[in-house]
């Protein structure tokens, strides 16, 4: 079972996940699996219960109750080719180690990011960090990848000149925009990383690094199967009802009858509401 | 009203607050308060949306919705004194600064953790680490203080002769029982605080680091009153509900007739059950 | 004393200390000072050791030896104005809190950095990461100051341009350059704090964020003056010299003459050297 | 090569490296090796430096240069059975993740911690913190160890016979002295494993954590022998002098005579010395 689970690890290690026009992610290294987590949980228990639970029970024992320690001990590795705008997202995540490839000792590459038309997307008017669900007309979204490609080239062209009068690399760069491909190894554990994801793959994060985040989980589901499906169960798509929610839901069970009581469960979703 | 905030925290601070039969936990500093949380958070937003959200509202959908960054900026600062296998739990969290009483260089003092007689308990016998509700007789609760005292009297009495014998301090105390009474500065930022305050007031945490954690959360709730009371309304008092139950409660909405659907929702409640 | 010590960096609480041409740091609040570093140091001696040493000779003990943790005792916040490609640098410290502007919730202002043209500077051939003590050309200077605005310029029409078509915030941000201003809170404790500026007021680091570095060093003097006069003597202007250095300066000791031995005991120092 | 020394660290995982008289530490699993840390040192600085070092130089210049980051890439992880005291010590070291044996959930056997009497030792009278190097009486050594067991003995019986009368695992161990085993599994990054192994191998540190230490010093050579031998050269052996010796080395090599100015360099050396 450990070797089946391996061998399906195996089998993505170094593969390009494809993100955007011209970035990527790929696992480069992982340490541990499931069975680490299970390994590390029954450490704290002690022989005596070792039998008492399989190692998926286990595991969604540990992720219901947030017994989060055990996941720390799986390590996972990535090198990922990214624009600069979803770098500075991506590296407010303080829990993992980092090395980037720095504009001060080498000279950036002419690849920035393009989006493709369809991503073009309006300003919410009622969510202040968030898209509209309007469709922008295909003329709006040719012209706003016109204007990127443009200053993208305008600036490189800038940024070769000034290194070819032989400015100092980390002063020539500085006009150049987030658009920018970066990449990096980023190293984390599983624990953390679950929180990147949640956070990341969310529908409040924006949709650029959305698109990494969904590929690492697809990685991180193929590295440890059975705590990826505990964190969908009990993490990713739970619902958490606050106090007062709890009262009103307590309520109308005691009475048995919905209808009169609320209209939707789903206003009592956190996601949809404003504050409470 | 932030004078007015600022007063009450003031009153507190130096306060010890006593825990167990010795010790304490007392603020000695902190930097900050809510209006710390509502100044970091709209900096994220920018000026454009200082007037949309009173304070307190603000302070509760940052908390809503686990924008846990704004909390970090207000740091605490405690002192406590307490027992060593209190200590050991505590010290688990990683996020904080300590310094503590080093039996190295110091001599420890003669002051154990003795219990109450009422705060004596069984095993439970369903939950591994958890207390029983039966209640422990007296005299088997009176025995145990015994045995507790005369162990850690016979203890201390060694250690002393092996200091006087001229025995190296990080030496003679190996024998010393877990009961031993130590203290420490512990300083962490309030988002922290908060996940450890969960963790430790919850009646799977120990009793006796319960007690600690439940004086800190009095004077937490001095200092930052807003954020206490969200952390309270949508943390400590939230019910959340894995993929699963979700699914069965929207059944019920849907059909608008829960009696012959659940018998209690209080079924549905993560911490009544066991893995799912 | 310590009335004396808040005094002085009470004066400089809130004060905008410039940086750049439209950058600035301020502290805007910390918890204790050097009584704290030296109340935590004590809780580790016990009341045994109190009258062995004063403050700034138990400070600077502490330094010395690298016993680190009571410099985690004192905390401080600071609100910075900067440039993109700084904080890019900067918020590579992952022990600090920090809420910054977010261009998703933000229009962000049309101020970019613009240096001096005596700030203006060549590679160095040399050293990779560098700068060249070579003057570059008046002329130089002033072309490629003049480059880099014309190019702010251009971004921010733009810029503006597409916010006017309703695109997403987060999607009209990603082609402006680097040199875009942000601003943040950064909170963290002392020892980090003198970590960072180790290494950033080092001339290793980028110019730009050296005069921040530089600016928080003068801030950090207020507050903590005895562990800062202890950091200068015994991190920031110590030498370290590897395990071959030792032994060369062992054996010019033991013979007591080092005409013949070492031209210049310069060259020993790390700095100055390549890999050994 | 790379094989070459994945080879050397398979040799040695899972091997029981003993410590003291019944624990132990052995390598579990690991991530990485040199290798990665050059592959992460060479993404900062792109491909051009590629040619210009091989391995073995660019890890030294790291190294002395203090490029902590790409030392962060590798991954350890340990299982180590030890004592309470021990124990304490070690999990101050907070950047590792770490699940141990708990006393609330498992019955703790009945292994204790017994020097062996040529261990034992007396209290230095000029360091507070250290061991004299005055030898101990064989008698008195052995009066220790037989204190010692007998404390031990003792205390196990009374913990059988809480646990029997059913109190809870979590009260009735709480008069377990210091001296008794755990066990955890510990798992850290190079960069954090190698300043724990400083501080830790030190000899201020108290002696029977630095045998845990020594032991994992010597595993660490065996997974990143070129990353190891840097440490040793640049770090571990290496000395620091502060502004005020500096300033000494400077004038003495200026006159070209020691002989009137130091009787001896080696009081110089940071650590044979109070504060300066």
């Amino acid at each position: 079972m450990a070797h089946a689970i391996i061998q399906t690890a195996e089998e993505i290690l170094d593969k390009e996940f494809r993100c955007l026009d011209k970035g990527y992610v790929r696992l480069v290294d992982y340490m541990g699996g499931d069975e680490s987590v299970v390994q590390a949980a029954r450490v704290s228990y002690g022989k005596g219960t070792k039998t008492n639970y399989e190692d998926r029970i286990l595991i969604r024992y540990l992720m219901r109750h947030q017994h989060t320690t055990p996941f720390e001990m799986v390590e996972l590795k990535f090198h990922a080719k990214l624009p600069l705008f979803v770098a500075r997202q991506w590296i407010r995540h303080r829990t993992a180690n980092v090395n980037e490839l720095s504009g001060r000792y080498s000279i950036m590459k002419d690849e920035f990011c393009v989006l493709d038309s369809k991503d073009v997307r309006y300003q919410s008017k009622i969510n202040k960090q968030g898209e509209s669900e309007d469709e922008v007309p295909l003329e709006l979204g040719q012209e706003f990848i016109s204007i990127l490609i443009k200053g993208q080239g305008r600036s490189y062209e800038e940024y070769k000149y000034l290194l070819e009068k032989g400015i100092e690399r980390g002063l020539a760069r500085i006009n150049l925009p987030l658009s920018l491909y970066t990449q990096w190894y980023w190293k984390i554990d599983l624990h953390n990383l679950l929180h990147f994801l949640k956070l990341r793959t969310d529908k409040s994060a924006q949709r650029e690094i959305r698109v990494y985040a969904k590929a690492m989980a697809e990685i991180t589901k193929k590295v440890v199967p059975l705590s990826y499906e505990a964190f969908e169960d009990y993490v990713l798509n739970s619902l958490t009802f606050s106090k007062l929610e709890t009262k009103i839901i307590s309520e109308i069970v005691n009475k048995g009858n919905l209808k009169n009581e609320l209209e939707d469960i789903a206003s009592l979703m956190p996601q949809k509401r404003g504050p409470l």
